[in-house]
């Protein structure tokens, strides 16, 4: 009877991956029953369950099953934006959100500095003309002294703009609201003042979570006053920018370049004219997937579990109002 | 009289150029006799002269034409590296060498740090997927934490060093022989060291001036040494490393990829089978170059102009002993 009980505790856990399950996950779940599930079992796996760990972070499938979800009581998302997660239906409900903030700080700071550096020394054109046995002496960019607006003022826009400090440049962060008196930054910027930071900007780097108030931002509007010199990255979102007005940007030299990371439709259709404009680097959105990644993410829901069965708060819980954790939410 | 016995104290400056006049000298040489000079009027040109700018430093001129350097007292380059200067004739002579320390060394480490991220976040892979339009997600490495042995320990090795710490890597600097209590380093180990270090490098970077020392340091022997996902980075000269044996390497999967800068013939010719493996990247002895590098040089000749014509020390001066700008060794 009393073992009966304790079963009768231990969390029904769905498991949402569209392939192999999240390593070494079977030590931290003893006890709990965990379902596997891809994005078209996930309707029949939702029922009874307790608690959902959308592995799988790219598709719209926890929208598509929610009616299914009878007993939920956390969703724990492997990514750190939570934009295919803030539908209404689980904004309204009284579901737990949390995130994987945290992991991928510092990865992807290291990659937008590479981006930055490689555009400042043209290693795509270094690439290009080995390619043809060229060899074309250039005189390329100092990084350090030009000039970085990173958009986003979370622990990824935080680690970006502390490494691109680091290496000399000058950066202005921008996040929801002004504040001032930041230990690191001194003023961070508020979302009305991009339009005025933009124009100085060598670099403009997206970093912001998907809101209502960040999709679309980068459109015809703000590029128009970007210089013919800057260069877009981003890390973010790719529903940040209108891609149609970032294409014609390009086309028109009203910026000198962009590293996209993120699309609005991923993977980026093999027709996208994306691929092929010379001053643009796709890359598949994988900025913050270092090798170990896997681990990490799986450690952080470990704990996070355990404090779930241990009715202590869990960590990186989304502030459902905004779209992200606030700072202080959570450990 | 009296204007004429200035006119004689008047130092006649020849200029090894290759194409274009250093930008903006005229305004530094008013009153000199200046002499433009291609590597095939040097000859002609150095008869007579006082002081030589070498403003073109790829070339042996200097050496083939030194025995109609009748007059000639101090001759300045507009490089780091001083090896093309350092025959013998120009050694045993009492003509002052002095060098352009000092303007490369931020724009090194940057390009060094570019080129370290490069590989770790597998940027050629992207670009060679981007050209056939394949979204291929990849795991990458984190440049923290990795280890870089940096070879040189003058200014330019310095700041690469400097640089590569800043973002969280581990660096151990080695020069020609070693020092302990480095306010930065801690210990610069000695040349004798480098085999011993090799076997834990992530990035092998080499800095070092050419010296009989240098020459072919990297060779069948130490790039055995190293462990096959060492890269090699090389911004200093071509013949540090023994090419032939590098390429058997990379063949070999000895190691897992070279950034060359520099080679053992510039320009690289066009059969050298480094334009095509896989993992090197190929570039035309540019790590060095931003914009604005050619001011920079000329302004740094200028005060030295300035210096020789009130006989005050001159900049820069290469210690014919070692090959190299001591510590110390000018300001």
């Amino acid at each position: 009877l009393a073992a009966s009980a304790v079963e009768m505790t231990e969390p029904v856990i769905v498991v949402l991956s569209a392939g192999d399950p999240p390593p070494g996950l079977s030590e931290h779940v003893c006890g709990a029953v965990v379902r596997m599930a891809t994005a078209a079992e996930l309707p029949s796996a939702l029922g009874g369950a307790d608690v959902l760990l959308a592995w799988d972070f790219t598709s719209d499938a926890v929208a598509e099953a929610w009616a299914c979800a009878d007993r939920l009581r956390w969703v724990h998302t492997a990514s750190a934006g939570v934009d295919r997660l803030t539908f209404p239906e689980l904004l309204r409900s009284e579901v737990t959100l949390t995130n994987s903030r945290g992991i991928f700080d510092a990865p992807i700071a290291e990659y937008v500095l590479g981006l930055v550096i490689a555009f400042a020394k043209d290693f795509a054109g270094t690439w290009r003309l080995q390619q043809s046995r060229r060899w074309q002496h250039r005189e390329t960019e100092r990084v350090a002294g030009s000039v970085a607006v990173v958009v986003g003022s979370g622990p990824i826009g935080r680690a970006i703009g502390a490494t691109l400090a680091g290496v000399g440049m000058r950066v202005q962060l921008t996040g929801r609201t002004e504040k001032t008196g930041d230990p690191d930054f001194g003023t961070v910027y508020g979302a009305e003042a991009v339009p005025e930071l933009l124009p100085q900007a060598d670099y403009v780097v997206l970093a912001a979570p998907l809101t209502e108030q960040t999709r679309g931002m980068i459109d015809a509007r703000t590029l128009a006053v970007m210089k013919p010199t800057t260069r877009l990255i981003n890390v973010g979102r790719g529903p940040l920018v209108v891609t149609d007005d970032l294409i014609s940007a390009l086309q028109a030299g009203q910026l000198a370049g962009a590293a996209l990371d993120v699309f609005e439709t991923e993977p980026l259709p093999a027709e996208s004219c994306l691929w092929e404009l010379p001053q643009v680097v796709v890359s598949p959105h994988m900025s913050a997937d270092t090798v170990g990644w896997h681990t990490e993410l799986v450690e952080l829901f470990a704990d996070n579990l355990d404090r779930y069965r241990t009715s202590r708060p869990l960590r990186n819980v989304v502030d459902k109002t905004c779209g992200y954790v606030r700072a202080g939410g959570g450990s």
